[in-house]
């Protein structure tokens, strides 16, 4: 039966309104300008320049997608290091809240210091001090237990300057970096010298990216079988640290491709930004200055926890981006008016 | 302007084509039944049923698609392990191509052995003369180096006993079941105790398992810089055996989540497949029996390499699936007529 013209005027509409719906669910992506929180400067358009050359099919410096691999660092290039690394604060509070059950801590160093809430104090037992607390708090419990203790501690741990939560200390324009890589077909990974199990808990949350895409220290985890039940309990014994030469290395293990899009911010990330250039065509290396003491903290070569001299120094020669945090963004926080 | 009534018609007639080829597009999917090479047993409907129940939205069972995460062992599980493992025709094949650089090896065991074609005389070394074997072979080299030596190895390497080549020996109907868990959003992995850069050059050509997504045992790696080029040095040093109770701590390690679907042949998979009862809900766990000698190889709780005993054993207790090969199987190599 042929439709009366009404009949065809409503199936027409229809699909009329069905081809608007779907146009209009496609304009978002298409409408916003990609790196909002960027300032239209030699570092926004060396970033884009790159990524447009990798999707263009038929360039010189065209990648395949499953080839299109970001690394991250993250303390100092997706969210704050200072006054001192976001999990060192998980740290602090741990020990205070853990110091019941261990009365010995209150004479014994480094725990003593952390009491006091004497950071010079503990700053003196240097890195074995730290390595002792981390043991204390890290270990000696299963990886699900650990999971918990790090998921409730996010939700309402606050930086020690600002007041805000910790999960509000991560870069605007990074945020907005990751999600224009991804909407290009990239793959993006935090490499990490934090602990992995720390950060995967809330990398889904703040960066979109998966437990599975976190490469980062691990402390030794054995398998045992407590009641009937499967578990990972976690050793007061570091199984890898993923800083400095251990940054290749741990992408070789974990992800077993090459980056081409490496951003760190300190001497830890010099031998994994060097990592780009190994990949073909030679990948994009990228550091984080921190350049801006009024938005966040101005820390040139030397911070209190690590160094950025060596990456500095070469970054010119191997033209490597060097983003200046005070000129290069319009907002650094989410919460910067 | 009113459209014309044959203006009209031509619209609605494009709009109709449009949506026509739309859906024609998606029938591929919905015509093939899945697991074709599945005979129409217990053990097909036993996986279906569990599929179906995780992507049944409101479901009891059902499980977010990021959740969906499925790792198969891949010696004996997805591809043959007899006579010998496939890395260990690999390092037989490299002893000898390595020879005429090691005049020493003529006598000297397990070297010898192996250029005399011995492997009763090389099992009597045990464990340790295969690790040496392993080291002089995997090892000394950059990891760039290795990868091509083993992608190259695999164009030509052959099984000793069929003569197809070795990346014809994967089972067919473990590859379909990759492919419907991915087809139902699963992320599908390899966990082996095999070296993890010995599998990564095949694994997306044989299983569509990209490197990322293989979990492997390590030798250390070391990176170094030379004559201004960075690279990875392959030392000879186990970094991590994943096998056993290292299963279950390397899912930990490189992926961050708990599998919901656990598949292995050996007690080397012990472990992990205890560890798919502690996602939530619990996850689903299978057993390949090598059970057709004519086909491929019967093997059933003691064989060369490995024994399947205590896996066997709990089973049943624990709602392990056994795929029996010569029955639930109708092919198991794509060769097979």
């Amino acid at each position: 039966m042929r439709s009366s013209y009404r009949d065809v005027d409503t199936i027409l509409a229809s699909f009329i309104v069905a081809f608007v719906l779907m146009v209009i669910g496609a304009l978002p992506a298409l409408a916003q300008e990609p790196l909002p929180s960027w300032n239209d400067t030699a570092a926004k358009s060396r970033i884009m320049d790159f990524v447009k050359a990798t999707v263009t099919e038929g360039g010189e410096r065209y990648v395949a997608p499953e080839d299109r691999i970001a690394v991250f660092d993250n303390d100092g290039t997706l969210w704050t290091e200072q006054p001192y690394y976001i999990q060192l604060g998980f740290i602090l509070d741990r020990v205070k809240t853990l110091a019941p059950e261990h009365p010995e801590w209150k004479t014994k160093e480094p725990f003593k210091s952390v009491l006091e809430g004497d950071l010079k104090g503990l700053a003196k037992g240097g890195e074995m001090g730290i390595v002792e607390l981390g043991m204390a708090t890290h270990a000696g419990m299963t990886t699900d237990h650990f999971n918990t203790i790090v998921t409730d501690w996010f939700t309402t741990a606050k930086h020690p300057e600002t007041g805000k939560l910790y999960t509000e200390m991560t870069y605007l324009p990074m945020r907005e970096l990751l999600d224009y890589l991804r909407a290009n077909g990239f793959k993006t990974y935090i490499v990490s010298g934090g602990g992995v199990e720390f950060m995967r808990p809330v990398t889904e949350k703040l960066y979109g990216i998966p437990p599975e895409q976190v490469v980062g220290s691990t402390i030794t985890t054995e398998f045992a079988i407590v009641d009937d039940v499967p578990v990972l309990n976690r050793l007061p014994k570091i199984d890898f640290v993923d800083d400095g030469p251990g940054k290749p290395v741990g992408i070789n293990k974990f992800i077993g491709r090459k980056p081409i899009f490496v951003a760190g911010n300190s001497d830890g990330d010099y031998e994994m930004l060097r990592w780009a250039a190994a990949a073909k065509p030679p990948g994009f290396a990228m550091i984080v200055h921190h350049t801006d003491g009024v938005r966040e903290y101005a820390y040139d070569r030397q911070s209190s926890f690590g160094k950025l001299d060596k990456a500095l120094d070469e970054a010119e020669l191997r033209n490597w981006l060097v983003v200046d945090m005070k000129n290069d963004w319009k907002k650094i926080f989410a919460f910067n008016q």
